[in-house]
């Protein structure tokens, strides 16, 4: 084949990242825009193309590239779109492959961004030898993609594997973009965390705390992670209680596909220890028997960008 | 191929039911023997050696027999094992593929008695057709077997779809058998039901109910249908009750592996719509928008006995 390059498009809910890739997994350009810097997904397209085109004209133009490879939040591998994204602006049924194909005269396949982590992870990261593995991304959102028998789950209609969506909580926090009560995403997300940062803080006033030194616009998961480093008894709560949380569904995991590993992605991962130990504790705690003390918890070693560009590049290949 | 013939066993809390099965799939002859009749291990491989060596005598010896199936509680295909099964009598780890061989002088294979039963389904049942399903068993306890492009899921340990045990009410019910806590099984089991059913009755002691007739010792998922199908408001709750709860489980579960079906099984499918419309209208309130309307809820069309024979020696072939 003469083509040899491929692009790796990573749609996440702030941004999107794109590359190009070589045959040996090499990130050789990249860059990226605002994925909701404009409200349709035709500006989207022109802001894409826009810093795009110019990297496919400096590698041979169109007839190099094998195909574009793209991540996205609910993007439909079978059926080439996006549909219903809680988190982007594009609303209903959006022919992504399509739109790509046309601008930049390349192949073009979409899988969920969760997904293209997860075969990520498996070309170049920590669960490269692995044949069952998890990856959770926790990022604005919670993403997840399956591997069983070293392949990526689809399911019947290419939506498998949004387990950022299980109810970890009956009657619990409502998600606003998907109406759903309690879903592990409205607590283990960054802004999940932000909510429970709120919530604490207001329920126990008596309590002092360095994040209240912080104004409510300004309470993010990076902050409660700077104000828990300094000893900050609250900052830690908040951590424990997300780490239960998401240890809890890490053991429900299990139970589905008895993985070697869960890998851990995404901004939140950021808090190493902070957030690791409670979530590894609370999943032993609700394992099986037969689980216990087998299913490692890795955090990813790719750059979160790499991984994602790599993972959507090697749709491609 | 010179065998003819395979042994199909399926090892259940209460019964072990085995049978003899051509290529065709069809039971030539079966038996059964209690499970834990005796309290070892050796005792049940007597007894069962008593009934199933006569058969394999009948069908011209070991020599006709390409081999021996089996599906048990927590059954592990790599290892023939049967590892802390909640519900059995013999404890610990049980070589069981290797007693088989010994006895009987033909090669063994085990699995989970889910995973059998899902097999069967794929082979013989509801879901001939289908390369994505998730049987679910509702029996004494809750079981449960994951079809994942024509393939069962087993995992890198062997364990995988415990589905059973996922947590769906945070600090719920006590498992007397795991020590965890809220798991599915203490709710859509025979057993769950049952503990409901005490739960409602004891909380709303002012509420007239025909299951007020019955002793707590008779008050079985039986009682509760035949005073639910009389119009008996209380026993409508019940189901009303575990079907909500096991609707919101499967909805966790399509988050999984996007199946086409869940194909549903044991005694409690007895109840027919009873069970059905709860579960059914509470899966669809939980599903993602691109989930929606699109799953089946099945009720398994096979003889709960057949199929489980048929899936284990369906492992045969």
């Amino acid at each position: 084949m003469k083509e040899k390059f491929a692009i790796g498009i990573d749609v996440g809910g702030t941004n999107t990242k794109f590359g190009i890739v070589n045959r040996k997994g090499e990130i050789l350009i990249q860059d990226r825009i605002k994925t909701n810097g404009t409200d349709s997904v035709d500006g989207f397209i022109l802001q894409l193309s826009e810093k795009l085109q110019p990297m496919i004209d400096e590698y041979g133009g169109h007839e190099n590239f094998a195909g574009i490879g793209m991540g996205a939040p609910n993007a439909n591998y079978y059926k080439g779109t996006i549909e219903y994204a809680a988190n982007l602006k594009w609303k209903g049924i959006i022919h992504m492959a399509d739109l790509l194909e046309k601008k930049f005269h390349i192949p073009a396949s979409l899988t969920n961004d969760a997904n293209a982590a997860a075969v990520g992870e498996l070309k170049y990261g920590v669960a490269k030898n692995m044949k069952d593995f998890i990856t959770i991304t926790l990022g604005t959102g919670v993403g997840s993609g399956i591997i069983i028998d070293g392949k990526i789950v689809l399911g019947h209609n290419g939506f498998a594997g949004e387990l950022g969506h299980v109810i970890v909580r009956h009657n619990g926090r409502l998600h606003k973009g998907t109406g759903l009560h309690g879903a592990l995403e409205s607590y283990v997300s960054a802004t999940g965390l932000r909510e429970t940062a709120i919530e604490i803080l207001q329920n126990n006033p008596e309590k002092p705390s360095l994040l209240r030194n912080y104004s409510i616009d300004d309470l993010t998961s990076e902050t409660v992670y700077i104000c828990a480093t300094q000893g900050d008894p609250i900052a830690n709560e908040i951590f424990e209680y997300t780490g239960q949380i998401l240890g809890e569904a890490l053991a429900t995991f299990v139970l589905f596909s008895a993985p070697e590993a869960i890998v851990l992605f995404g901004g939140l991962t950021k808090a190493g220890d902070l957030l690791m130990k409670p979530t590894r504790q609370a999943m032993e705690d609700n394992l099986l028997q037969v689980f216990k003390n087998q299913v490692k918890i890795l955090f990813s070693n790719l750059k979160e960008a790499d991984a994602a560009i790599l993972g959507a590049s090697a749709l491609v290949w």
